[in-house]
């Protein structure tokens, strides 16, 4: 008798366990599992009133706001898959992903009310409804969907391959609760636990906060985006103590932490994005901020593999071992599972691991064989079984902790008439990590007017931040760029 | 795409995450989770090279030993599935389930020898292994069951119907595995954590203490037995943070306690097998022991309704809510669901909940329809949805069309200060069909002022129509009463 497995919504269960139990702190205001509960039945409600229905997929393109964890927690009550769009994405990239996953409606707020009406003028099939206008609409009591089964998917986000369009990730029930619990088990989980979340909702380090909150009945301090001081302000004065960070994030506070420390119920930095250079490391050693690294992907919904401070420096540069329900392997270039010390493809596997991309059967079943997902990232595991993560896919650019994929830039470089061929890399930067440098060859051109064209096109973190001209583009025999070459000549121009 | 979960071995994977992690006290010593690993594996090999095989059915009979720990391990390290048996049962009882479970080997000790040749002169087709010699004998190393699914039985615990044979109840993987996760987001997680285990490992109570330690990494400490002296003073110097219990083992360490109260990290006392008794939950506030109150049985792997201790008193009698997982309804006598405060059977459903009984698929789909098992059980759910017990549907007692519950009766008994336990039953009436009896342990006891006492709390047709004083209520291993053999006392006192 093999079944899906099925489990009570989730929302609807945590209300009905510890309905008085703070849930969301933001702007000032707590709000109980109750409070926030009866807020998402309430739009539940009106949602259905205009006819959302379940199984259905919309886009949202909201901010960082108590409302935004209303709307997609109301989603999740009537199960609508959500499609939670990058808000800092231009109107051309975000009408193709409102095409590519089909979604009959957009919910918004009227601080996107420009792109929103772009993506309808684009997409007639797409209605916009405004928050400010939902929450003020009619109203029926919704029909919940008391139970819900670990395999239908419950939200989208899309990510760029190292090729073409980028792809929405199906992301589970399942998968969300499977990576809220093996972070748990790696954690530890306490009803004084408060998380801190000044990431943004719509990646999965945001979104999986909001989620753990449902799974553990944990309090989450919600940020409308970061900002150092009011971080270590909310860490004290909202018993905050576990964090999510990337690496600029971190930097930031322990600057501004100067000779202050964080309080001793402050447990858990969990930071993601990348290897932390070693510099970070001490620095967070000598002002004993528990620092655990992490890796996981979008596809992983949030972390699947961790290292616990203890390990930082024995392990520097490790990103840990995988969380309890998951797999890890390191396929070497001739196909086997590589010794360790030797570097390959990573892949992963377990109950956090997506089932596929939307509408992507082809690209799914290359991606993913008898559930191992290849993640296109390079590294290798270590006698003891400790990943090092040596290169995120060859090209991928971090900034900030926002994922830049160069092909996606390079497809917009060159449908500019006066661009033939283009090629972009990552430059190291003090304050992002590194930032996208282009290359372009083509006729006379002028750097201002291909920057102006970018922001047209792409969100403001993806426009290269150094076009450069050459005659010709690298590319081996089967075309394909060759980012080395590419950065020997950054290194060649002083930089 | 719908698939069983599948999951890392689970000690092969505690080993591999926290292998120096303290995993077993027993007796004097400490085994790390390296060290139970290895002792398992060794284990794993002996039995492969005597011919055990995955998917195969082998009876344990053993003692609450840390080799028991190690041969329970061995056997999930090569998935053969544990028939597990209750070492106090007979050998007539033994042998029957031996044959119903057609298991083809009985790991068993010395110590059983006895019984064990008893049972193999009967089922040939049974070999007896003897820890003491499959300790000694030859070993290769064994085929490790890598991944398994949850969906897989990992072990057969028998369980009593309310008539006919016993049947084996049917434990997965996922069983286990969910059990401990419900457990761990009702009470928490640290690493701290170290759970005293003094009820038997042949018990769901014992073995999902087992499967918790290692989910969750986390130390326990195994006795042999129960002995009241010992566990205050393992909790003090094992630093345990969490203890199983039934009622009776309670009032023992609450009476041996006098004056001492237990040490602070002392978290969470759970107590099974039926609601307390007002006073003992008196006599715990006043001691400060944080009394979790308990619903679970062998069909659910352990718990699945627990009773914070804010709510003792304000939800007196009652078990809590259903863990996160879980799912509960009450069905009326029509059918129905029954409405608040309204008494019917309970239903229970989720993924701790067993998918049948071994062997018996018309009893299976007679107790499970659409996920929901009927567990015989009669409560009714308050208007905050706190589940009330009120007993066994087989002990219900109906006296001139109303019903009438043991359990209660029993309550008002046992908070009289002379009476020690109680037991109540029906007996035949010509006018009423049936009227209940008492038997009672304690000090000499005076029948009319214990009638007066239960008209003060009871409505007249719940008073016991006899009292019969007797020196110990009799009750099983789970320290569940008796009825059948208080109806045999019954009839030897002549009615």
């Amino acid at each position: 008798m093999i079944e899906t497995q099925i489990m009570p919504n989730f929302l609807l269960k945590r209300f009905f366990l510890t309905p008085e139990r703070p849930a969301i702190y933001f702007s000032g205001v707590t709000y109980s599992f109750s409070e926030v509960y009866k807020r998402a039945y309430t739009i539940a409600g009106q949602l259905q009133a205009l006819e959302l229905q379940r199984g259905q997929y919309a886009g949202v393109l909201l901010r960082n706001h108590v409302d935004t964890a209303f709307i997609l927690l109301a989603l999740q009550l009537i199960d609508v898959k959500a499609v939670i769009l990058n808000n800092r994405l231009t109107a051309e990239e975000l009408i193709w992903q409102m095409n590519d996953s089909q979604s009959a409606y957009l919910l918004t707020e009227r601080a996107f009310e420009e792109v929103s009406q772009n993506i309808t003028n684009s997409v007639p099939a797409v209605s916009a409804i405004l928050k400010e206008k939902l929450f003020e609409s009619s109203y029926t009591d919704p029909e919940i969907a008391e139970e819900i089964s670990l395999d239908e998917v419950c939200t989208v986000m899309y990510t760029s391959g190292t090729t073409g369009n980028p792809k929405g990730v199906l992301q589970t029930y399942g998968n969300h609760w499977w990576s809220a619990i093996g972070s748990a088990l790696n954690l530890g989980l306490s009803e004084n636990d408060s998380w801190l979340c000044t990431v943004p909702l719509f990646h999965i380090s945001g979104y999986s906060i909001l989620m753990r909150s449902i799974v553990y009945g944990m309090k989450i301090v919600l940020f409308e985006s970061f900002d150092e001081k009011k971080a270590i302000d909310a860490i004290h004065s909202g018993k905050v103590t576990i964090m999510s960070v990337v690496s600029t994030m971190l930097t930031r506070i322990a600057d501004e932490l100067r000779e202050e420390k964080l309080p001793d119920f402050f447990r858990c930095m969990l930071l993601g994005g990348g290897p932390a250079a070693k510099s970070l490391l001490e620095i967070c050693k000598a002002k004993d901020i528990p620092v655990y690294q992490t890796y996981g992907m979008t596809e992983t919904s949030s972390q699947i593999v961790t290292l616990a401070p203890e390990y930082s420096f024995s392990k520097l540069g490790s990103a840990g071992k995988p969380l309890f329900p998951s797999q890890l392997k390191i396929v070497a270039a001739n196909g086997q599972n590589a010794n360790p010390d030797e570097a390959g493809e990573i892949f992963v596997k377990g109950p956090n691991v997506t089932k596929g991309y939307l509408n992507r059967e082809e690209e799914t079943s290359k991606r993913i064989k008898d559930g191992w997902l290849s993640t296109g990232d390079i590294g290798y595991l270590d006698t003891e079984g400790f990943l090092y993560v040596l290169d995120r896919r060859s090209d991928l650019i971090i900034s900030g902790g926002e994922n830049i994929y160069p092909a996606e830039i390079e497809g917009v470089l060159v449908s500019h008439p006066s661009i033939a061929d283009a090629g972009v890399i990552g430059m190291k930067d003090d304050v992002w990590g590194e930032v996208p440098v282009a290359f372009v060859a083509g006729e006379v051109l002028d750097e201002e007017e291909i920057t102006q064209y970018c922001l047209g096109k792409l969100a403001k973190y993806k426009v290269p931040k150094r076009i450069l001209q050459i005659d010709k583009i690298p590319r081996n025999a089967s075309k394909k760029i060759l980012r080395r070459k590419l950065r020997d000549l950054l290194e060649e121009s002083g930089k």
